[in-house]
């Protein structure tokens, strides 16, 4: 039976630590788990970072890549081939599809199609569930543990799709805190609320980030997106969501920085801090990306991800 | 001695068989017999299908790509260095060069300059051999035969690069009668039908596809390409040259409906009846390119590719 | 510790005759020395022949890529990341990074932030260090000496990365005679002729081609830039430094002629005299960026590349 990833509601908890230790076995030594196998990266919008992630990580498991950023090509030649026939056709030529589109459920819809498993690298507002997986993975390997967590979110909570998936996956595990830390306009929305009192996750908005980091175990950064605001509101803002050397000395010796990066001004640290200070741990999320994936591709094309039902409860 | 695959006249029967044979061979296991080596596709413009075909080929032979889509770069640099000069120098890098190019001829001169075997994967208006060799092997596939054929050639047959190249080929073969079907100002040229004349092979033209679908064992369908020819003639045409559940029904149980895709609304089937009728067998051809390119690279580069003499009667 | 390509600089002697030899080596055979590894070309600007030939010698040592010509998407998605930390993200997916860039200087800050080896493939203005290698490399190869050389260079000597990287190289040879020929305002800087002053390499400056042509070993012509001067200096200038069949046969049977490529109309001779005069070195020198670039990673990644001092003579 093929099997998919396509949205982060098919991760258990098991599952999850399943392939967490697999990531862990992989960063070492070199692999030839997916010989002979060849990996199509169909991207219809470039997301140059994702795509070398998962080229290097099929690279690294003795696998080959075949890659387009030039997908809508297929499409543009004739003006009217439909994705899924595209998908069919190289779903022929390869193992396994890793998929980028930038409509909402094409990753559904082509997995429906293809005879090969199809990994989702984000489509549109929709999911970008190996984002949710390496942040995961990140407070696995950073704090030894999934459960007993404060965490603070920071920056747009509205339009963030990593804080909704990260939320989303922290309501499956046990003693849960989560601070939201927006402007408020951009608060956390009423359905990842309503998932989390469901969950039994406790939950809090604040507006002031300095109030918060003493408090916390992880402090999950994103970007306050200065085209979603009036100029005053931003300017009024931004100083409460900026992660500076200064406030960072409030944050617990244990806890660690993560953010899905490429950051911009919502952190201010020196080159020297994000290189010493061993609670900067955005670029060891970035490498966890590398590993996640690498597990992720071997759990699928051998057959070892057993495809969960989907959680009803999802948001 | 270096060969190269330029144009179908390449093709004598004997050496399809055995390049069947092989494709045939290659369809199963993990292969290395182009171990150590690279190919480089230079593609002068975009053609992303064909060239992930001829990607995952050798990369399952155990190979290597080196890959540009961007090929006019080369040129642009200067303002003028020879597409010539481009060649010689990939070829040093390389162990084959796949070639796509916008202008007829360009193939063959560069296989003229290159130390490396060349693959020509179009050209212009002229030649996309591995199209006719995949459209040949689907035939031998699907039926088991390359003679005693009854063949429907349908749509734009004026300016089909694919259909010329399959007439082409099927003149080697014993007892074809073939049925030209196309909208009056879109016929087949007079060069094909001089050529099948010699050849002994019977040809027919129509121009309504419901009369011939239950007499022929292959479908051969391609896009009406509505920008050549007037609305009125396409509104009273394209009803003529359309494939739907209705006249499906009228095919041979043992018929087969191919099409070099993309297609558009000359296929009016739906996605069940394409994943379930087994006379619908175009995806199964696109899969067939990629095995048959396999077996093509196998013999230029291992040196199994005899080269025929190039044929005088080639139209 | 992690070991860089940066600069011409870095290249001593006894290092440039370590990675000849290893070149050598290296055009026999297949090579697996640096399997499981994997190389990012990441080209914040086009260069496709460059890249090309990285990738080469990477597959060409068993080794795995991944690609980008479209660097400057890291940046463009969030308007504000810096090449640091894209280095930095990058560096963490890859065992080396192989980088292009249209700002000089960009090669020393990646490495200042790379926790693999950075290989510069070119930065603005800068350096293009594996250019000059290979030239070096073409000189050992072709004439079995980089000493007791007459070399002439031709064509914009102001403006020419090229030429003045060799003439750099040179400095450290014993017993070189230089002649630079170039239209009066395309004249060598200064820089350049201080340090071969001072490393005791002999120079003169002509203006024509034809009188230096019986008189040298090697003959290293470059573009005249025809966008650089007016048309009427131009007209004068250009049949100066022009190579045709007939100012060819004044040049020595053991004399050769390279050019960094592409080259235009600074050359004019037939495709047959290019292809049986042995004089006629510019696509062996191409050739031989595979061989030496080979070399070069297969030092850098498996720590045969001891880093030199660098030197405060360079110009």
């Amino acid at each position: 039976m093929v099997q998919h990833f396509i949205e982060s509601q098919q991760l258990t908890l098991n599952l999850m630590f399943s392939l967490f230790q697999r990531a862990d076995q992989l960063r070492h030594g070199t692999h030839e788990v997916l010989k002979g196998k060849v990996m199509a990266t169909l991207f219809y919008e470039p997301s140059t970072r994702t795509r070398l992630s998962f080229e290097s990580a099929m690279l690294k498991l003795g696998g080959q890549v075949i890659t387009t950023e030039n997908a809508k090509e297929f499409a543009a030649v004739v003006k009217g081939e439909s994705m899924e026939d595209t998908i069919r056709v190289i779903a022929s030529y390869v193992d396994c599809i890793v998929l980028r589109h930038f409509e909402e459920g094409a990753a559904k819809k082509a997995a429906a199609m293809s005879t090969v498993p199809v990994v989702n690298a984000g489509d549109g507002r929709g999911q970008h569930p190996t984002q949710a997986l390496l942040d995961m993975y990140t407070i696995y390997r950073e704090l030894g543990r999934l459960d007993h967590l404060k965490i603070a979110m920071v920056g747009d909570l509205a339009n963030g799709r990593t804080t909704r998936s990260l939320s989303y996956l922290l309501g499956k595990c046990e003693d849960i805190e989560i601070m939201f830390v927006s402007p408020p306009h951009l608060k956390v929305g009423d359905d990842i609320k309503d998932y989390l009192n469901k969950h039994h996750v406790i939950w809090h908005e604040e507006t002031n980030l300095d109030a918060v980091l003493p408090l916390v175990d992880i402090v999950y950064l994103t970007r306050i997106q200065r085209e979603r605001m009036s100029s005053i509101d931003y300017f009024n803002a931004k100083g409460n969501y900026i992660l500076t050397q200064k406030n960072l000395q409030a944050l617990k010796p244990t806890a660690r920085v993560l953010h899905p990066l490429p950051h911009v001004e919502e952190i201010d640290l020196s080159m020297e801090v994000e290189q010493t200070d061993p609670r900067v741990a955005y670029f060891r999320q970035a490498q966890n990306g590398l590993y996640v994936r690498m597990a992720l591709l071997d759990f699928l094309l051998n057959q070892k991800f057993e495809e969960q039902p989907t959680q009803a409860d999802a948001p």
